[in-house]
């Protein structure tokens, strides 16, 4: 059955595609008349919008097919990933870059089948740029293959990261000092879009060798996996373990021993997982 | 005499265009049977190569006019600022981007007469954007005009600085102390693309409130300066007095309020000036 999922797959593109097209006009013309005080109402109704264009069109053309989503999690829906043909979306990945303008926002589309990933989507909407990847098939980025970097020296390396939204002084600690580390090593240097799945996609491109952080959410990076395990490259937990889309950390590097050098360097932070419901 | 400076400003955006397509074909193809791990000769053969190009032809079309170019002083060039009409260049701004294809790599072109800047051009190449301004003639990104955020709320604010390449255990602590204390203001988020003259352009572009940064060079900023300010901005040196181009130091923002929020929160370095020669 080779093309078991390529349906599932076309829909994705399709309705990553339409979208990002809300997103985008969101972006460049409601924010026009917003005020950017006023701009997270447009970010909460732009989230709560796509999503809900994303998982009635997904329920209409897969009718049994399970969803995980940041906006229905939000409002309570479980976040379990079942054996269950399973849709992860995000539907706009960088929100502080979608209120400020910043041109790094995506929506992101991963597919889980038997809890294992089958495909992602990550579409940079304002860039207008639809990396694809499915599980076997390789990773592209509008129709063009993907390769990491062959980069095997830490310090010849730039290395993506974030600094998140918690500004608990501890978690602030954590994330400074492991970053210290890192740009110690020395590196290359550090970078970060604001956006965990375009972040995943430079690493597909060759771009940076490395991304990592602690704080995201599966369907932050569902799809991104994809993109970089077809592109050649290694997922980790940041504790050096495999990677657990769950436990809310991630490693994404062009190569293991890139991916391991980095995990010598964090402090693990251990983080509600997001299969276990906050109470 | 209102267009006593467009033949030099038509001058420079011709060349920032021509210059600009040498570096995107050089990260997009040379860079390709290039190890990366050998393309520190590729960016050092293209900043020379760029740099000369420009050079050769300001000095045909302009042969009274002064040149300080980073390929030029790092050549043993006088780094100095005269009343002399004087093009300001940097042939390849974001140089660790460059060597990573990393997509914000830019050609930089500031215009100065009687040490007063006239115009700005920066081409961020692989974007295709052309950042253009003149003084008192506003600022545009491919023909469009451009305006900063009329945010005043430093806590809704994303502020772009960059990590710089000296790994010098005091400028790090230095650095990442100064980043910390703005993360904790608390800002929305902090930013940077590796490129000072693509930064100043975002913050002219209102997508970020303000850039700051240490290190920085007067071939980095000096077509930014005119961006920024013809998009409404304010410059400052990091310390809270005027900008010294010369001072390796700024502060692009939106406005005064955000501007003055940022440096009250650096430990201010004194670096070597761009215009005293190292012994």
């Amino acid at each position: 059955m080779p093309d078991l999922w390529q349906d599932a797959m076309d829909h994705a593109v399709s309705l990553a595609r339409t979208a990002g097209s809300h997103v985008r006009d969101a972006v460049q013309n409601d924010m026009k008349v917003t005020l950017k005080s006023s701009s997270v109402d447009l970010v909460t109704k732009t989230d709560q919008k796509v999503e809900k264009l994303i998982i009635e069109s997904v329920k209409e053309k897969f009718p049994t097919h399970s969803f995980i989503g940041e906006e229905s999690v939000a409002a309570g829906e479980p976040c379990e990933l079942s054996d269950s043909p399973t849709w992860i979306v995000d539907p706009v990945d960088g929100t502080t870059n979608f209120v400020h303008g910043y041109p790094f926002v995506a929506v992101s589309i991963g597919f889980a089948v038997n809890k294992k990933l089958e495909f992602g989507v990550v579409y940079s909407c304002i860039e207008d740029k639809l990396y694809t990847a499915r599980r076997g098939k390789g990773a592209f980025c509008n129709g063009q293959p993907l390769q990491v970097s062959d980069q095997t020296e830490i310090n010849q390396s730039i290395i993506a990261t974030e600094f998140g939204s918690n500004r608990n002084a501890d978690v602030v600690d954590n994330i400074f000092s492991s970053m210290r580390n890192i740009l110690c090593l020395p590196v290359h240097g550090i970078r970060g879009v604001g956006s965990a799945a375009i972040n995943m996609c430079l690493v597909a491109s060759g771009c940076v060798e490395a991304y990592y952080e602690m704080g995201i959410h599966c369907w932050d990076i569902a799809a991104g996996v994809v993109i970089v395990q077809e592109a050649g490259g290694v997922l980790m937990d940041v504790d050096g373990g495999p990677l657990d889309l769950m436990s809310r950390r991630v490693i994404a590097a062009n190569n293991q021993t890139i991916a391991e050098r980095i995990s010598e360097q964090i402090d693990v932070l251990t983080l509600p997982r997001d299969d276990i419901p906050s109470t």
